[in-house]
């Protein structure tokens, strides 16, 4: 007999920066959702307590969910989108017109899922060489400077240390992160962008050892635009699991549902099907798994996958041609957000 | 009550090319092993017989086992055991010194994991045009050509179409082509090269429809070298539910082992431990999932991930990194092979 | 004493592949020229005894002179012209709505002023595969497909046996190839598009040795698309010679204009002053250079810097973004004018 | 009648960062030569006064003359000599073991010609984050940390506030920094490293307006490592006159040599060749201009080519792979000369 109880179940710190997913089961905050087409937007604001109870920073978390950005429709229902939402959050945070940001593109350049913030950096219309050089600036533009620090395993130095010293050299109003994330959830890659007023940890997603950029240690407002493009092994595994009994639940539903049995299995569309199986159900389809709680599955998953290597944080085929789109759109809608009228 | 056998088992295509995927469990075929420092080079070389048992073709298979091309000591010695794998195959198929070669690099430049094939030829050293010049060519070359003929989905063409009709115009001797593979296992991805001379289908790991380049559709021999540098959410899923199995497997045997209770969960190194849990076993840890077999599991989070869409083809977030390595070990040692002594 | 006519001034082979620059003296052909907006459109027809003349091939050679294609509102207006000087072209040598191309991007991919061919290709949007698949097809779009065959320097083939080879395998109705040049002239590089169905030398203006891709050759007609990016030290040494004339001209002319003289010599533009010196003047400018003609000039230069490995083919530091610019204008002009009404 | 001397000559801020064009003429300072190979080594160092009188600063300048990167002999050579040199130069500037570099590659990744500074950098070994994070440190390294800045036309900010911003965070002992140069001399461009201990003015070459990055201006030692990969129009065609001048002489000498009548005009090799005409010949081959020094011919040349845009900034059309070669020399011989012993 195994018991499964003996295995140590202590907390496995989750990889993961999207806010909507820490407080999925959480209720005591602001919550607002919006759509747009067929895009939803949903804004979180935390006050100091309801930030405490989740361990999460204080602040507006906006989250645009999106299906295909590659799609040249949704491509530009996504940046009207976006572009609203960023000037949405400029106002929040009373950023007024001669207020000036310096634009950080986090990130490694060379590593294509990691390359979102140098690659958005790289489009945005930089003007504050105009104003240095002494030339007259079209007064529809703020002074506008940017940064690719790049990563610490290339430079050897810590990302905030190269924010804070130009920072202090330059003396932006404001900063705007662009970062890639990992995200604890096969549903949110390549489809998700928060925005947040909160800051970024770079790397926290990825690795550790880096440190807050955020107001409190640059004494400045931050804005972080993140979009998680990559995901590890333990999240689909764990997710997966949880896709299982859904589809039971679905199956069983649809037992004796004589159209559905015309439909092959692959195209048994239960996308819309949010039930679940119940406790015992669980336990049956699954053994002991199943009575696990999902904290209690990705833990023994990670636990499982480490000692072998294979813990992979991996990313769709696609990622360049994603990328590339992503990076685009964020330029676009920046470009578009901090333009003057 | 669900009751999982009224769910469709019908049998599910997997998607890979690696010979010894394929084979693990069969027998009668001629199977070779040698060690070369930590690399494994495996040779199975299946008859008519053998080959139809397991719907393969007839031919030789090389697999070179490593474990990371991306380590500088590790390179150099894969470099020398390929080298040697390439020297062993073309004198079993009877190359001849003055047999001349075009190299073609199958798989999109443009998608970092599938530009193993268009990277490699970039560095292949070609010859063939001194000789097209009328110039005088070092006696140690062959006449090599190269060719990158793109990907469908880019050029509107089938690749065996580009290749034939350059064969046609340019009379090589063989063929030799790279490719980026699917593979079904998590062990595999970016840690094995097949070498074999029973050709390539375009796309047969990751999509259909392409028509088979080899030495029977082409009239010349044909040498197919690739690498899986992509894996589906699917064999993630089924490969992790085996190492849940043999986790338990080793925790189980080791459960008053007061030595391993010191030793933190991740890093209980297990990797050694091939044994596993028996089918009562497996039942209690996995309930009615426990009780299927290795192909049904697959079926079944195939049926569960497909109608989401998220039986995503993933690769490692390192891969920039990976094939920039894995195409310059793979040219290098085909520019060694190649030359003459 | 030296005596200057000691020098052979044999024939010297201009590298170029510019129509215009070869008729500049020349009367006897059918000249058309329109303007749009700052674009000026030249359209050249040469009969059989014209085109014999200047050993030119007969047929229709369409000039577009712009500016800048980097300034936004420049690449428009540019666009428009392009779109239409291509949708004339498939006009007058009889292309139908169910003709399908072959579009094939000559050149170098990796190497930045030779990348105009390959990145042009890589913006069309293409759809033999669709129709290959057994899927429909939008009745707006032609079967296009396309094709990057590299050079011969890396790939040890002759470009045109690549096409050759595809075309007998695909059987497009017409092929249109586009091609980096060389300019004989400082004020063409990156500033002009010729468009031809005379079909293409593959590096005519750059290196030897090709094989011609023309109707003639190849069954099928050939629109060539080419922009010259590069320009060789002998030319650049040539101008300015011009130049230093026209200077001195317009010197000379205004030599008593007392406005002129608060002007600083840099900015004095005599870019529309359209004379140059007489021959006595030349004489007394230049010595006895001044009393060589144009080409005896161009022949003298180029002895002087090739033995020296001096008479570079260069392209100005900017090239990478001009390259992409004009990359996405003949993808885009190619896309729009290939499509049906 | 044409008066040459009417015209200006004010004086004209030659382009050039490459001291030995400065000093050409110039006799009072320590001058020293050394041969590797077909390398040639000059080193030399200008006191306070020598330095005075040609507007360059006080200090060692190493120039390294070689031939052709891209060949493979060539290039181990080359390491190997510009390893040396920069141990020597470190020794010079007294560096000690335990002193730490920041490495900064200046200019544009984007731009071929301007990337070769961040393309070194990319292939530096950096090894701070080790120590930062904690870990053990190999003793054969140093603590070497990396920047690649960008350029003002693209973040907005000057390139010393942002180098300046990280020193002042992260304390290391020296820099050394790296960036493309515009040549003087058609002979130079690609073709001549030099290094020296007076730092550098980002875009003193190419463009103005950046500030000093040097030890006076930072506070520690600065090394400055540079190699010329653009020239201009009037620099190629004011060395063309030049060579016209050789070419004259030497065909002057040789008139009567019946032996070199046989040879073709473009094989005729003058390279050593060094005299060159008389006051008297120049001015009957090249009349007026024949009559002005070296900086008036230039300066005339940059008064005819301003005007009209030509005074082009251009590069090889092979930049790609020199720069390649270039960049991967520059970080092996850095690696190799920053390691301890």
């Amino acid at each position: 007999m195994i018991n499964m109880h003996e295995i140590d179940l202590s907390k496995y710190k989750i990889r993961t920066d999207l806010i909507v997913e820490h407080i999925s089961n959480f209720k005591e905050y602001e919550r607002h959702e919006e759509l747009y087409k067929d895009i939803k937007i949903e804004t979180i604001t935390l006050d100091k307590d309801s930030a405490k109870l989740i361990s999460k920073k204080e602040g507006i978390y906006k989250t645009i969910y999106f299906d295909d950005a590659t799609d040249e429709n949704n491509f530009n229902d996504l940046l009207h989108a976006t572009t609203i939402v960023l000037k949405d959050l400029l106002k929040s945070i009373d950023i007024k017109n001669d207020d000036n940001p310096l634009i950080v593109g986090l990130g490694n350049r060379k590593a294509t899922p990691d390359a979102l913030g140098p690659l958005t950096v790289d489009s945005i219309k930089i003007t504050r060489q105009i104003v240095e050089l002494g030339l007259p600036l079209d007064p529809k533009y703020r002074v506008i400077s940017s940064l690719v620090p790049g990563v610490m395993g290339t430079t050897g130095i810590e990302t905030k240390e190269i924010i804070e010293g130009v920072i202090e050299k330059t003396k932006p109003d404001f900063l705007i992160v662009i970062d890639a994330l990992a995200a604890s959830s096969l549903e949110r890659i390549n489809k998700t962008i928060q925005i947040t007023d909160t800051g970024i940890h770079p790397g926290s997603g990825l690795l550790n050892n880096r440190f807050e950029i955020s107001k409190e240690t640059l004494g400045i407002p931050v804005i972080a635009i993140g979009i998680p493009t990559v995901v590890d092994a333990t999240t689909i595994v764990s997710n997966t699991i949880n896709y299982i009994f859904r589809h039971f639940s679905y199956e069983k539903e649809n037992i004796n549902n004589n159209k559905l049995k015309l439909v092959p299995q692959f195209n048994r569309n239960y996308k819309n099907h949010d039930k679940t199986l119940n406790k015992k159900e669980k336990k049956e389809v699954m053994g002991l798994i199943g009575d696990l709680s999902e904290e209690e599955i990705k833990t023994l998953i990670t636990e499982v996958l480490t000692p072998l290597g294979y813990n992979l944080l991996v990313t769709p085929k696609e990622i360049d041609f994603v990328i590339e789109k992503l990076s685009l759109l964020l330029s676009k809608a920046l470009n578009k957000s901090l333009e003057l009228n």
